[in-house]
């Protein structure tokens, strides 16, 4: 099975609260643009993440709110900003390092929420039915790309009825593996 | 066989002329650090390299000097700068864009050799004639890591009685692998 290779670059998903304190009391986000998974969307409202070091600013912010806030940032941003972050997969931030994060109207420290996304794929249902794949397992993914070609092991496949099918590296990874768009890898379970 | 990882970050070799107008007639470099392969070291002298969009600050110079100017970085640091930069290996100049290198006498502007250096090893002959490699061949590395385990394809060989037997994979690279110190990878014929 071939999957469309998508590059996550930095972006925050913040919570009712934080929210609140970075943007006013229930501020409307305007949507700039859908992303591939449905329901997803990137914001116009951009936020900065405040570290010992260094600053990243205008970093995206994705929609909708959710429970708990989370920061994906690379580890090249990380090393910037001199906050050591873990490799995690999203909403797993048990123990992850915090940080402070500005908004126009307000700063908010969070006391964990940052990590480094580990790559995954994200699989509708009924293709994980096809190939015969469950949530959470590891496979690897060989891409062909100039001067760069390799297989990923360590993939981490995320089933449900809300996903499309994608796999997303970070902006790290993108440069690592020369990518251009359209690129796709052959999934191997 | 099992290869020592080693990263290389951002730097520069330079010729005598770019050396003479960067740093004035036959300056004489001081040795920071041996580096792996015989006769290479770093030296405590850095210079900028400068782009249409950003600058790169404080690179390291290598030495001893060569007679082309090359300017290693990475694909992260061509995107900061403002200058496409081709994956090559290492000499391999023509058709590479230049930019401006500035130092504390001067500056110069050369007209090619800025590369993003393809991933390699090094081996002496010795190693190469033990598992029956050639000098310039591509073969696969697999290199575990935490949670970014992966197999590179795309690795060329170069085999010389003056290298000492390591892999070199650029700053990207590692930080989307997940490089701690002492890794090493299985090399795959």
């Amino acid at each position: 099975m071939m999957v469309p290779l998508e590059v996550s670059a930095r972006h925050v998903h913040l919570s009712q609260e934080v929210a609140d304190a970075l943007f006013g009391k229930d501020y409307k986000f305007n949507i700039k643009k859908e992303l591939s998974q449905p329901g997803q969307y990137a914001c116009y409202e951009r936020i900065d993440i405040v570290g010992p070091k260094d600053t990243l600013k205008n970093v995206s912010v994705l929609g909708p709110l959710r429970t708990k806030t989370q920061a994906e940032i690379s580890i090249t941003d990380s090393l910037k900003i001199g906050i050591n972050c873990p490799i995690r997969e999203s909403g797993d931030l048990e123990g992850t390092p915090g940080c402070i994060l500005r908004g126009p109207r307000g700063e908010y420290e969070i006391t964990s929420g940052l990590i480094v996304a580990k790559r995954h794929i994200h699989m509708h249902t009924n293709d994980a039915l096809k190939i015969g794949a469950k949530n959470g397992i590891l496979a690897s993914v060989k891409i062909k790309s100039y001067e760069r070609s390799l297989i990923y092991n360590d993939v981490v496949i995320r089933v449900s009825d809300n996903f499309s099918l994608a796999m997303h590296i970070d902006t790290d990874e993108a440069n690592a593996l020369n990518y251009q768009p359209k690129l796709a890898g052959e999934l191997m379970l």
